[in-house]
């Protein structure tokens, strides 16, 4: 039987909610097995840019990556960010160690490349190698990933958060028992935005479609469902879409979305 | 025989002057056996508390460091300089690990007390955990590590980098024929500070005291050859003084002024 490992994406609007975080770190600590925390971003790097004068522009949800602004998030995700919750989870009593995509050269990736929008330093990932992942968790420490990536001639990548727990998820489900955990502000996938208790269940390929039709998964979501059936598709067990708040229900299957192949 | 381990400390100087520090990584890379690289803060991080307009006080050469120049200093440090040194090791063919104190729980740390000095959220080093840290070596990963700690509640402290240097060094001297480097922009401890060449090859603990009488070691340099001292007293099998564009002849024991017991 494989190892069982949890692999916990934590959207921005938690990281900025210190409360809602440290609710959330008590959860991530009690969950049995191994354990992959990759966090987000939130509203600092944005707040920085600002006191720093830098403009920021985003496309489709995403953030055009200039020089400036690349050192910006590199500092706020895999500096400030990543090294508080680590300090968190050590204080908790679970060993973690703070890495990005480049650490151990554990994640390859290349900048991205797009016939009509200039992304900057935006990466796109070629691949994982699980072997130097493998044996920091055998070691026994939790792991908390920045989403900075960097390319083979050493420049650093900002890389969407949801797309590395994906592909940790998927490239890891070889040698583990995955559950991957997309955990964020809501109670799940909703049927209707304004009401957090018409949480959907379960999504398939044919429902996701007619939800896609339908209008009722658009713009942010869309990305994080897609990454979510590219992780179910590719050999990962469990893939929960659902609430930080909710982390132990989700890891139990009680609460929120759950995507089915 | 012991395992060989070199760990070099690489100065601010260093890191704020692009062309020295590549040719410092060339270098780095280039060294044999088992390596560790500790690496300061530079000014980028003063720039970016002045461009924040965060007023900063330093008492004898250390950082008074308060909770919004701990943000700072965290996002510099084990951001932004952190992962852009190992990013351009890792493009070196050199696979590298950027890490802080905090990461694998390596570094036991307090707040530091002092009776009239507050100094803020400043660590001092109690403890060093080799295990892990020799698990990461026999990985075949280079070590990366940013001057940050973290004490027991979790919170995140400043550290002073030779110390940390000199922490790491004495710890581990027990397992691996450990050399410690400390490299900065100067050709070593020199006898007249206006004139480069006149680098003292050697000093030992009775020299020491001679060259503090007649104040030809004075401010920045007292603590850094204290440091020097406590890793050859501990166990340390070299420790070497000198300039990071030279450091294979510091390694080589061809520059540099080099501490003897």
């Amino acid at each position: 039987m494989k190892p069982k490992l949890t692999i916990v994406k934590v959207g921005g609007n938690i990281i900025d909610d210190d409360t809602k975080l440290e609710a959330l770190l008590i959860s991530f600590v009690s969950i049995a097995g191994y354990k992959i925390l990759v966090h987000g971003g939130g509203k600092l790097a944005t707040r920085l840019a600002e006191q720093l004068e830098i403009p920021q522009e985003m496309v489709d949800g995403r953030r055009i990556t200039n020089a400036e602004t690349l050192k910006i998030v590199t500092m706020v995700y895999a500096g400030w960010i990543n090294k508080s919750i680590v300090a968190r989870l050590n204080a908790l009593g679970n060993l973690a160690m703070g890495i990005t995509g480049a650490d151990g050269g554990i994640i390859e990736a290349h900048k991205r490349v797009h016939p009509f929008i200039d992304y900057g330093f935006v990466g796109d990932v070629d691949a994982v190698n699980t072997t130097t992942i493998e044996q920091w968790l055998k070691q026994g420490l939790s792991l908390v990933v920045a989403p900075i990536t960097q390319d083979k001639e050493g420049r650093l990548l900002n890389t969407n958060a949801d797309t590395i727990a994906q592909s940790l998820a998927t490239a890891l489900s070889s040698d583990y028992s995955t559950t991957l955990i997309y955990s964020f502000d809501k109670k799940g996938v909703l049927q209707n935005l304004q009401d957090e208790s018409s949480v959907i269940p379960t999504i398939d390929s044919t429902s996701f479609e007619a939800l896609k039709k339908k209008e009722t998964i658009h713009s942010g979501m869309l990305p994080k469902l897609e990454n979510a059936f590219d992780a179910i598709n590719a050999g990962v067990e469990k893939v929960i879409i659902g609430d930080a708040t909710d982390l132990n229900k989700l890891v139990a299957g009680e609460a929120g979305t759950q995507i089915i192949p």
